[in-house]
């Protein structure tokens, strides 16, 4: 169902070129993916994110859950055919938000207990329902149930949520077969290099389709973020789709790929383009400000989308003042194509032994330690 | 720069083709404006409007007065450019949303002055301003300044609305050289027959490029629209646009165009678009009922617009209640097009000479007396 291939591989850097395929078509990798928690991506149509050139997009299995519902979805076909949507899909579980409602859950050894944040009632997921809502929504890829602990964790705190992600997962991993996508593991372990290493190397033997590595981007430090990273992946086997979550900004993206990632998601380019910020080759830019009032250019000279081709930043700056509602759908599909684009020159530069050279420049161009004007 | 001809006559009632020459192309009437206040139809591109078919649209000259200033569009380009829409533009004085501010403003002879809902300074329009601020956008189509009452209206205060509008659209016509495109004059005189009759041969006398029956839809009964409409049209020449302002549902225009109106504009289809009620063959659709929940069909089956290609009930409804964005844009792009194709059918039918059979079937379908529900 899922076959992953190494087709290029950097010289320089752990960096690959790969290619996934999936029921819904081929993946290139490295890749990322817009994300549309509640089945759409905020302001764009199918048809906008296939212009876009997105391959496969990110959606959340427990939300869908909750409503419309699974069986709503999986009757009117999955959740592809409910969005329109026929290229690969794949859904976050819902741990992630099910784990953030802090004082209102609790987890034991068999999954999590929680009052719903819609109507208060109490509701139950554990590795086994995770799995057959997915399945019900027919996805791609499919992600177990794990428990991500919040950051700055103590050691103890995250050995105890890798033994229990561990866990989870054993009991997941037989239950693949209900999907009609393939099933990944998550690797935790929060800031500790050894505990994210030895988690990958248990989940590794439970053979998995592919591998997350969780609980990064949540508020540590860049070069813990690194480290975590350069502890799982040496024990990923080549073979396999290595996925970060939740990840990040350009230049994050660049960082991660020569460490060996192939997949990432991460709300920054849609949530930032609503808020009016655009990504541009030369940083990013807050359109509302006042230089940009009679400022003829798009939003990036050097850009094909669909908004840089034909809207100037004087209108954009418009439409946010006004709170048109184009504003965001414009904005979100140039910051979305840089996304997207960054990935191709990603590809390009691995394929053709210059993503050492694209990384220096990215590098030098601004630091990697969240800034947000820093330029790729 | 402008050019009106008919082309087609009904053999049953006023009903005509026609062709209007603008700087920006050619509209074909009847025609329908989709309204884009602030210069942007809310959630859709110029190159959205275009697949729609749209031909012409509507934006308000005060509003863009406002902001972001007659200067900065034009120094874009003119309206034009600045939202990326070369087709034909008509925009509205403004006059309406300036008369609506009430207790904040104060007609004399030679205009209106306000205090602005922005910042609460005083500002004030004249006739001459009027023109000059649609001269700066570049627009297609410009109209006067007018003084529309609200409804009902006492005679005496009608009559005196009257007089002001012609008095303004005498000022307002030496300056249409000013323009790039066409003056259109404002027919007055609120629900009072021989008011109408007699501005609408006043303002003839002028001879504008075209001419628009406004102060209607604001709260009168439909028997009083149509009388009004009767009233001023057969005053008109046969070889000028004839334009009613704000109107309406889709059996109003097939109403309105029985009596020889070629033009409308009105925020129906959007705004309601956005409120989740959609427009369809078979009648309006409240696309949040229970009922849609689990219905895969799309909002019209003999619908051919982009949401109905790809998109089901089950979904919009989803979108809707779920608050996302694109809801409202799929909404409105099927509703703009519903518009947009009764627009087509009319002058198919006209053409074709069934139009007073298509008239027939809307009038049987559903009572044009304002209830949501009535198909066409």
């Amino acid at each position: 169902m899922i076959r992953f291939e190494q087709i290029e591989q950097c010289p320089d850097t752990a960096a690959r070129v790969g290619r996934l395929t999936t029921p819904h078509g081929v993946v290139e990798t490295p890749a990322f993916m817009a994300v549309g928690t509640y089945g759409s991506v905020k302001g764009l149509r199918a048809e906008d994110l296939e212009a876009l050139g997105a391959q496969i997009i990110l959606s959340n299995a427990y939300h869908l859950w909750e409503r419309p519902g699974v069986e709503v979805i999986a009757d009117l076909g999955g959740l592809h055919a409910f969005m329109g949507w026929e290229r690969p899909i794949l859904t976050d579980s819902g741990g992630y938000q099910v784990m953030s409602l802090a004082d209102r859950r609790t987890i034991d050894d068999d999954g999590v207990t929680f009052r719903s944040p819609l109507d208060g009632q109490h509701r139950r997921l554990d590795p086994a329902t995770v799995i057959d809502i997915q399945a019900g929504l027919g996805v791609d890829l499919a992600m177990v149930l794990d428990e991500c602990v919040a950051s700055p964790a103590e050691r103890d705190v995250a050995e105890l949520a890798v033994e229990r992600s561990m866990r989870w997962a054993e009991q997941s991993r037989p239950l693949a077969d209900r999907l009609k996508g393939g099933l990944l593991g998550i690797v935790q372990g929060s800031v500790f290099p050894e505990l994210r290493a030895a988690h990958a190397r248990q989940l590794v033997g439970l053979d998995f389709d592919g591998y997350a590595i969780g609980g990064l981007a949540v508020g540590e430090s860049k070069e813990q973020t690194w480290e975590a990273i350069e502890a799982a992946v040496p024990e990923l086997p080549p073979d396999r789709l290595r996925y970060v979550m939740g990840m990040g900004y350009p230049a994050d993206l660049v960082e991660a790929v020569a460490r060996g990632v192939d997949l990432f998601d991460c709300v920054i380019p849609t949530r930032h383009a609503r808020n009016g910020m655009a990504f541009t080759r030369d940083g990013t830019l807050v359109i509302r400000h006042t230089r940009y009032a009679t400022d003829p250019e798009p939003l990036d000279s050097s850009c094909g989308c669909p908004t840089c081709a034909r809207y100037s930043r004087a209108y954009l700056r418009h439409l946010r003042l006004r709170g048109e509602m184009l504003g965001g759908v414009l904005m979100t599909q140039h910051n979305l194509w840089h996304y997207l684009d960054t990935m191709r020159r990603i590809r390009h530069a691995i394929a053709s032994g210059s993503f050492a050279e694209m990384r220096a420049e990215t590098a030098h161009a601004g630091s990697a330690g969240g800034q947000e004007d820093r330029p790729l």
